[in-house]
């Protein structure tokens, strides 16, 4: 076990599925953790799992505060935790920045003296569930973390914030709240919303047309299924950075409804192809794993039936083989019971694993 | 292996990814193909890699001759095979049915006789690469394949054509060509439209802000790689089902961007739940996994180092335990050589599995 940066105590204020995560992450570093939650029940459950202990009235001197809460409330927390606790740094770690910091910096009871203890940050993590109960310690492992220290925070205030994220096994991102704002709004906001309105088409959907469903709907309404309460505070408190973007969608819908009114006019297909050769560029530019390019993997399908430990031995023989998998997915569809498996390997393995699967009596999609 | 439906021969028309695929899969079951295709090297590399035999102007007198061509070529190309081999089932597997069967059915060249032993189908299956050298033959397992009959075909042509995707592994479906242009329309072209655009927004993204990518953008994004050509045509021949969809999404897009641009006003809030609320329930229509309703099964997150065999082992591991994957997910992300595997196995299974691994010493997420 890796010894913490952090000295601590630490104090969670806000044990919902983040707080209660970033206690466990943690204790898991053998550091002490106190919580905090308006709700008994939440600090409760985050107590019984091991995120730390809840605290009574009992006078502690924090070396760090964590305010895990609702973008809407943040910002006064922040400032009860800065005059409560005058030595120690606070840091929040709402989705949005640039809104919270403006309302701390407004807040009348703080100076400057306070308001330099204050550094927000963003862990990108996340599940559709939420709520203490959904909490892991291993939640931030290999996400990014963004740090936006503002003008006057202290540089140790800011060393103290940037050991909470590399302690839970982060990817740490220097960012200032306005380029963090517009760079999680194009992409993450703003997928979302896209998401949500996708999935929302189905409602009036009948039984036949959606026993069709493959893989291409599946993934982009995905997230779909996220928090609500959560979201609409995030689109409110981001909108600013959100209208820019959702308007060029809404331009690229209009024209491509005009288009497909007069598919045979002259340029219709030309308005057609631009559509999908633009989003071919930009789905190219999304980095892959842990970096690498997109596309940069050779994929491999295997045919397995769909039984307890098949996809085990696949990929036990992969392992025999030494060869890593860097992604693997398996197809979906309804009423079968045999699935394929899409195995990611790099390109330069990917003949020596077929030729190992085929010899091993396994079925490869030629 | 078991044996045809078909006696065969079978003439694949169009050797691209799911001609040639077409013709794989029927090789495998031991029915005789001939290959044909107007570019010779596409029907050179579909022989070479075993889907058939390409045709040299022999006379021959095929059981079902496949048109496997993109949308605008195919209404010609049915007719002509119609034509050309009196007795053969003429079927289709292009993407759109409508404009195809109105086609058809408008051939001066061609009476009842002949349109009466066309059957237009529509195997919903693909990849993002195209070509007959990314085809296989299991590319139809357990995909849903629709058959639409029209008024005039004869039973047994439409038992042909049914038999080519029971032959292939495919589930079938039975619907008109209206009833699958508008399913299809919905479930597939209208997600590919909504994705390209959503990736077309990131043409002009900064690195800081791709480097924050999660796997919400990527979901979202996938199919944004797909084929352009193709899909140019499949908007333009169903542009009338796509048209409706579309214009409710901008609604709702017009709907958001109003609320986002007045965040404070009453109701606006309440807008924005609506949009979550209904991307929610949509995203809960969606059947899954050999039909079992969505979110049926439970999640276990799973602690892996990025190494050759780690995730062998850990599936290994379940296979002892008997339990079996019902879907298996590695989470994304930049920069960091550990990785968390998401695996979802049914409820009751659950705690059983998380048991097993915390005591087989795996990092099993809390």
């Amino acid at each position: 076990m890796a010894t913490s940066h952090l000295a601590g105590p630490v104090l969670v204020i806000g044990t919902g599925l983040l707080g209660t995560s970033v206690g466990l992450g943690l204790r898991a570093k053998g550091v002490s953790v106190y919580l905090q939650d308006i709700s008994p029940t939440a600090q409760g459950v985050a107590q019984d799992i091991g995120a730390g202990v809840v605290l009574h009235g009992e006078k502690i001197a924090p070396e760090l505060v964590v305010i895990g809460a609702p973008p809407d409330v943040t910002a006064r927390l922040v400032g009860d935790a800065l005059l409560a606790y005058p030595n120690a740094t606070v840091v929040d770690i709402a989705s949005v920045k640039g809104s919270i910091l403006d309302a701390v910096l407004a807040d009348e009871r703080l100076g400057e003296a306070e308001t330099s203890r204050y550094v927000g940050t963003h862990p990108m993590a996340g599940r559709e569930k939420s709520g203490p109960a959904a909490a892991r310690g291993e939640l931030f492992t290999a996400m990014p973390w963004v740090i936006c220290a503002h003008q006057n925070a202290q540089p140790d205030r800011v060393i103290a914030a940037e050991s909470l994220a590399i302690d839970l096994g982060a990817t740490m991102h220097r960012m200032s709240v306005t380029e963090h704002d517009e760079s999680v709004a194009l992409i993450s906001h703003f997928p979302q919303a896209a998401s949500s309105m996708i999935a929302s088409r189905l409602l009036n959907a009948e039984g036949h047309q959606l026993a069709l469903a493959g893989n291409g709907l599946r993934d982009t309404t995905r997230i779909a299924a996220s928090d609500e309460k959560l979201w609409i505070q995030i689109f409110a408190h981001n909108s600013k950075a959100l209208i820019p973007i959702l308007t060029g969608m809404k331009e690229d819908l209009d024209r491509l409804i005009n288009t497909l009114q007069h598919p045979e006019e002259p340029g219709a297909l030309l308005d057609l192809s631009q559509l999908m050769t633009e989003g071919n560029a930009g789905r190219a530019r999304i980095p892959g794993k842990h970096g690498a390019p997109p596309q940069a993997f050779a994929l491999v399908t295997v045919v397995v039936d769909d039984k307890p430990g098949q996809i085990a031995a696949l990929l036990a023989q992969i392992g025999e083989a030494g060869i890593n998998i860097e992604d693997l997915r398996m197809e979906h569809s309804a009423g079968h019971q045999v699935g394929l498996v899409d195995v990611s390997v790099l390109p330069g393995r990917r003949d020596e694993l077929i030729n190992a699967l085929i010899f091993n009596g396994w079925k490869v999609a030629q």
